[in-house]
């Protein structure tokens, strides 16, 4: 693959689907390609996908369809979106991927995680990220954004100690990849966090040769 | 498990629905207790992914997600209706199963058929019919049918190439399971086929000692 995957990860709230907007446009103004995407949906299929995994009237959803309906998204993403844009050389930007299902269906519905890597190892076809930032927001702070917004989804209207499962979740995953994420302080400011990412990604941008 | 497990297979149009309603209302007129469900579908949840699958909207769909999408769906029928029944010892009778998912995807898209069997292995937990009615009907006579009854959904409109495959694929199903696949003329008269479906099916609960 000649282009390069980013992702964004954390908790809803954590200003990350923002930030990968002001990244976009960023990259966009300086001449690369970029294409964005968003799990689950990114694509028709995965956005009526998404709609079934976040109604409220789908309470009696069992955790592994739960996992199968975002890896059912992802392939689609995968296969439609995300390898024809890297084949070409593009820079692709997806709001959550692979390690979102480990951190919500692994660490917070500690579903078997075995099952999840292999059955993600098959939506995703052996693509990885080549880099993803992790907001980081602890569960208190995101549920005080939350609230702000309106009301709250299937996922996120879960209890406490679920939103603190996935928290630790995405610190182990960060203790485990330190190369690919890089932690990203949710309560600085936007200005601030805007500039770090920009900067982060144009060195990595250099180092893989990607160019415009 | 101590109740029976029984589906219905073939082509739309070929009258496997009717005869699965009209198999439902003798054994429950006879005391049995009867749980009917479908697939996909058959939940809630399954019947939103079932409009996600039928939309004539997502041509853009690639085998391999709408393998996991049916695969979802019969995952979350089994943990919420299948299971549940089978354990307090009712009949189930399901319109299509994982037959249909080797027939379609398998023999119709050309999909990988270890890749299919695992899957399916995973979203049933092991279950398995106990008796399956297969519906015999050619995709000629089929195509007509359908026709008949006014417009075809995205799976019902693909070539004529496809539907052969599946009907061979349906054969070889019925070769490699002789004991419990039963093959039914669709072309007789609805009468006849109830009379044989009614009767095969009373012998098999008797020998499995099913009791009402």
């Amino acid at each position: 693959m000649k282009g390069m995957f980013i992702t964004v990860e954390g908790p809803d709230g954590s200003g990350k689907t923002t930030q990968l907007q002001l990244l976009v446009r960023s990259l966009t103004e300086k001449g690369y390609e970029v294409v964005v995407t968003r799990e689950p949906g990114g694509t028709k299929v995965g956005n009526s996908i998404r709609e079934v995994l976040l109604s409220p009237e789908h309470d009696e959803m069992t955790p592994r369809v739960e996992m199968m309906l975002y890896a059912a998204s992802r392939a689609q993403n995968i296969d439609q979106v995300i390898r024809p844009a890297l084949k070409r050389g593009a820079i692709v930007v997806c709001d959550r991927f692979v390690d979102a299902s480990i951190a919500y269906q692994g660490y917070g519905l500690q579903y078997d995680l075995n099952q999840i890597l292999s059955l993600n190892e098959w939506a995703t076809a052996g693509i990885k990220p080549d880099l993803t930032f992790l907001f980081d927001l602890t569960p208190d702070q995101a549920s005080r954004r939350m609230k702000d917004r309106g009301q709250l989804d299937r996922i996120e209207s879960r209890d406490e100690s679920f939103h603190q499962r996935v928290y630790d979740g995405f610190k182990k995953l960060l203790e485990q990849h330190p190369d690919r994420m890089v932690r990203i302080d949710a309560n600085a400011t936007i200005e601030m966090i805007q500039d770090e990412v920009l900067d982060i990604t144009l060195e990595r941008l250099h180092e893989r040769g990607v160019t415009q």
